[in-house]
């Protein structure tokens, strides 16, 4: 491990992709790239009674660490705030895959996966910090322009951040890959692109007071 | 428990939702209905060293189960197939909700998330009946023009069902919900509405050999 560039992960035990393994990679660039892309991360701990919880949140990467936040009376934040091991995976879905048989029928995806433990992001200017990098980053130009923060609201968030240090890109791409047999198959065969659009914004009705 | 109407989900310790709980229902049709719109679902175990693992991965609700499949001799059904328990949630991401303060910025969202342990489905005629369905419900409609499914095929694919029994489903929708003295203040509040959208399918360029 010690002679891997720095531009790449670690493999560890739990990154090493062993189905498949040219669909996955260490690449630091491509690992940023994905979570750069995406909106929501699935993160996975040990729940109360020990057994797995995945819940979906926003996040931002900010630099070298994934931020995370939330209320801090909720259970989410407090048990990831207590340092439990936890997984952090962002998916983003790109096309349906159409085979000419079942068995290779497949998906287009770019996945990143990170393993670690949060920690909590102490004092109200590091956090405002990190709360304005998070919302800049899910909606560009808007930071400045927003009513301030109070002490108050930054005081009952709890941010936390997760080190990318140990992470690994998963994806397929392309077109089908079908048995050479099969090519002649008369069904369609290829890929139905799959992009997450934004729409038109529509303004809050509500009035103004 | 024995009170709850069929039609609903028992809440139990691990699915009730203690923060913000109007936002969670544990109504059937709404699980159901979430399930049916997803395509990929992600899921939460513990890994061989007792670290939480996270994974995407495509799924069909078939009745009052979710079926994943996956190749037999990979880590990812290996580990499922021992019935280990359990998370899988599925988000749908609607809109980014822009508000007049960072603090009441959101996201819409529907997402379900199910506790349980995986059952492997045994034999040809079982297994291929849950890759039919599977296959129709990403795919509807293909099943029948594929070139046939074979022996080995079924052989080399482990195919897990999840009894939907705890379940639970969360959403956010709607406006932004500002502070009253916000509601001047000069900036555009409302909904960006997300929504996964497909393009004109790529046919495989693949020649015919």
């Amino acid at each position: 491990m010690t002679d891997m560039p720095v531009s790449s992960f670690p493999r560890t035990e739990r990154t090493t992709v062993h189905r498949l393994p040219k669909r996955a990679t260490y690449d630091r660039a491509a690992v940023e790239a994905i979570l750069d892309e995406g909106l929501v991360a699935h993160i996975g701990f040990a729940g109360t009674d020990g057994t797995p919880v995945v819940l979906p949140t926003a996040y931002a990467r900010l630099g070298d660490k994934v931020i995370v936040h939330g209320s801090s009376v909720g259970h989410f934040m407090t048990t990831l705030a207590e340092g439990v091991p936890l997984c952090l995976t962002v998916t983003l879905l790109d096309g349906l895959v159409l085979a000419r048989s079942a068995f290779h029928h497949s998906m287009n995806y770019r996945s990143v996966t990170v393993f670690g433990t949060a920690r909590v992001i102490e004092g109200h200017e590091a956090k405002l910090e990190a709360l304005r990098g998070l919302t800049e980053r899910l909606t560009p130009g808007r930071w400045d322009q927003l009513r301030p923060v109070t002490v108050k609201e930054v005081a009952i968030t709890t941010v936390l951040e997760l080190p990318l240090t140990e992470a690994v890109a998963k994806f397929r791409a392309g077109p089908p890959v079908d048995d050479a047999e099969d090519m002649g198959w008369p069904v369609f065969a290829g890929v139905v692109p799959l992009k997450l659009t934004a729409g038109e914004p529509v303004p809050d009705p509500t009035p103004a007071a």
